[in-house]
């Protein structure tokens, strides 16, 4: 990969653990509602309501419990008890405050970036909640900035990209989702590596067909981008 | 004020109308609660849970929504009903929906300031709804870049004015609150200029000597900012 000036990684899933910790939430959400209702079908009208909540309330910790107890409404038939509602802010709160779990070989992969490349970090969530975990991980000072982003569509990197001063060719997106982290940022020309993690939001899947694969470079790890760039 | 590179302007209640959004939202929020207490009661123990949450939720309205469903179970007792959390997330969406009402004199000040220096918007706040507002405005055209802040002390102008790369004295701040807009930027070394609002949100306020006011220019409306710069 040749011409590399920026490169960008994802955080949550890339640097951190995060999705099975909404997950584990999920659960908690799942059996507080016993109403006879399966898990499954919980989790699908909670994930229902949150896609249903993106315009209003974007993405992070904050509209995940908002929409949590929209859905214990919905599911309650409107029976829902003070209880219930207040176990659910506990969930989410208890959410915001757990500790950073870096994912192995972040650190590595970092120390060794740093000098060579511009690094910084382009997230979407809760400006406050991604600037907290950022805090908390200890890895602030390996970049060179935080890009908190409403959203990560091509409109969103192509503004990033402008606002950076590089043309797309110079700009690396390393993350763990095709749909936010590597679709959008190949469409415009720039380059992409990606690093699954073994949970990925149902909102972040895409169809086989929307990306040419030969485009992306796959890893099984985060370490292994050293043997790239 | 001579020297002036960068001109920030805050955004709620210095370029539209926010805080009496606020102020009717909690109105309707005390109406719902007919649980005897009187309004100001009320709107101590709401303050009381914003203020408790501001390190968990930060500032917005998805953080003023779970904090008028956590102050409505601790009045109730434990005993609300679901009617009642449902009718505040109505209030919360609608809230979110409001339309956009320019402050006078705020078009003009930016048609002319534009070309003449860099133009910027400091806000803090939820990181979709700031920008929505701005979409929403038509204001966007006149701005270099927005910087959605989760907070507005010093540390965080600093950050911002080194990623301007200007120094203080090259940097103006254009608001309404003291404690947010002013204070800060004044302790840097930065320019300040005050357009009070006729509402101000009782977490804005600060002590009489706090503020060295010779260092502030306060002005009565957004326009006469022209007879300065």
């Amino acid at each position: 990969m040749n011409n590399i000036k920026v490169i960008a990684f994802d955080a949550d899933d890339t640097l951190w653990v995060n999705e099975p910790y909404f997950r584990e939430s999920e659960m908690e959400f799942c059996n507080l509602l016993k109403n006879g209702m399966g898990i499954e079908e919980v989790t699908e009208e909670l994930f229902a309501t949150e896609i249903g909540n993106i315009p209003l309330y974007g993405y992070g910790t904050k509209a995940f419990i908002l929409s949590m107890i929209e859905t214990s409404l919905k599911i309650s038939g409107g029976k829902i008890d003070a209880g219930t509602i207040e176990a659910i802010l506990a969930i989410g709160k208890r959410q915001i405050n757990k500790s950073i779990e870096l994912i192995d070989g972040v650190v590595e992969v970092l120390e060794n970036l740093q000098d060579k490349y511009r690094l910084i970090v382009a997230t979407k969530g809760d400006l406050l909640d991604q600037e907290r975990k950022l805090k908390k991980s200890g890895l602030l000072k390996y970049f060179h900035h935080i890009e908190v982003m409403s959203d990560k569509k091509e409109e969103d990197y192509q503004k990033l990209i402008q606002h950076l001063d590089i043309s797309p060719d110079q700009f690396l997106m390393i993350g763990n989702s095709l749909k936010s982290d590597i679709l959008p940022v190949v469409n415009l020309g720039g380059k992409a590596i990606h690093v699954p993690f073994h949970t990925t939001w149902e909102h972040e899947l895409i169809e086989d067909n929307e990306l040419d694969k030969t485009k992306v470079k796959e890893l099984g790890s985060i370490i292994e981008v050293l043997d790239l760039v």
